[in-house]
């Protein structure tokens, strides 16, 4: 399958990423169909033009219509989902996600699909602090990494259709992951990133900081606004890579925490010029 | 004393801070003089009207002229130099900062001081990830928390003609705080956080990470780039205070890397419910 104009694109799950990566379809000329559980999400999105059709009940018909699927459900959704209803799917049919954990999910569905269809896994590396499709943009996409998850059953042909989705969607660097790969990187550069904000914010409790921030602090905290129930499924669902990040973290700053308290100025100095050295890393991509 | 334009300005140390104090003083249409122990700055301060003069070594007739002093340098050289120089202020001269840290400083300044010329000590909460007056900027003030630091030293005239300063430089909101607050709370808000965005760089060499991170991994680790000379100073300096601030953090911290490895769901939703609610606060300032 090459990723023409007249393919049926059909998203399940109408929130934010769900409604921006429609939104982004649909303005590139795609067909676009989304399902919602809810009635809002659903006449929202038709009345601000991110989808052509929508249905907050499952539409069977709609599914074996749909050419490529993809999934902006919480993990575990994602799977009962796909048990109850893959029977409806087109053959050649390409279902993607845009998950936040891979390898907890990506084995289990690929056992339980048809043969006839593939899924093949990615993960969009953006976000924003609001949710649902009324705060959806297909601008979130623009420049963002963008991972590709496939395993040894993913073929070619799939892996190109999803790269070329993120194309599509305006993503800068489009990279390519083993499961595992992917759950190392995400629980060190988004996980551990969370953690750290939600634990920060839950160590003082002075209404009165609000008069003495200064930028450094609301930007290392924005994230601390957070989606509780996504992420503790997310943090769970990757338990074992977070947890050998949290501790590697907890090591450093330790360390750090004894240099402070030995006037260690010098090893201070030493972890700032590496620090620094790294962020730069960041600044010229 | 009130200010008056006629009022000379004289800020000594021209980087960053110093810098964009005395533009946004200069816009204001105060007369500024600036210092600095190399040539460069002045030049380039003068030739782009940051300044109306400036000398790279101590001009002890400027001093003599100047009625608002603004010291913007490292907190140990600020007490050196007025050791050296406050001979030649004038009677009744103000003199404030720009120190990061406050106890280690103000009282031994205040001690050390003339009773003729008042010191009061601030701290505008703004800052770059750049250095050097070329990137000084008068907008690094617009808005930013502006604090006043006073002592029982201190008098009224010398704290109304400090909060002046902070609204001449479109400071958004002006708050005053003891020493001893001022550093629990810079403690908490700009040293833990600098620490955490430290520790997290130095906890993964994978320069590949450049490729997968979104958003909150960049913002959360922007301060890493850090001037490590001026920063080691400032957490040595507020030692007791930022051990405290760090040793509360690990533990916060710990306890939610226990509740992953617990599958403690609840309680990861009831720290990131209290982290959602309090960074509430700092959207609504």
């Amino acid at each position: 399958m090459e990723i023409s104009k007249d393919k049926n694109i059909l998203i399940v799950g109408l929130g934010l990423m769900g409604g921006s990566f429609a939104k982004g379809m649909r303005n590139q000329g795609f067909h676009v169909c989304g399902f919602a559980r809810r009635k809002e999400p659903i006449e929202f999105a038709l009345a601000n033009g991110i989808i052509d059709e929508g249905y907050s009940e499952v539409n069977t018909d709609a599914i074996s219509r749909a050419d490529i699927l993809v999934f902006a459900l919480y993990p575990k959704a994602f799977l009962e989902w796909m048990d109850k209803y893959q029977q409806y799917l087109k053959p050649g049919a390409i279902i993607t996600d845009v998950t936040g954990v891979k390898s907890c999910i990506v084995y289990d569905m690929q056992a339980i699909l048809r043969d006839d269809v593939e899924f093949i896994a990615a993960h969009p590396m953006c976000g924003r602090e609001v949710y649902g499709v009324e705060n959806s943009t297909e601008k979130m996409f623009i420049g963002a990494n963008y991972i590709v998850v496939p395993t040894d059953k993913n073929t070619e042909n799939g892996i190109e259709i999803c790269k070329e989705l993120g194309r599509l969607l305006g993503a800068g660097k489009i990279s390519v992951l083993s499961p595992e790969e992917h759950d190392e990187m995400i629980g060190f550069v988004s996980q551990l990133t969370h953690c750290i904000a939600v634990a920060l914010m839950n160590s003082s409790d002075n209404h009165n900081l609000v008069n003495y921030t200064g930028d450094s602090f609301r930007d290392l905290t924005r994230i601390a606004r957070i989606n509780e129930n996504m992420w503790s499924e997310l943090f769970l669902l990757n338990k074992e890579a977070l947890i050998k990040q949290m501790d590697t973290f907890i090591d450093v700053f330790k360390n750090m925490r004894d240099m402070v308290q030995n006037d260690d100025r010098e090893g201070l100095c030493d972890m700032m010029r590496i620090s620094t050295e790294r962020r730069g890393w960041f600044d010229n991509k």
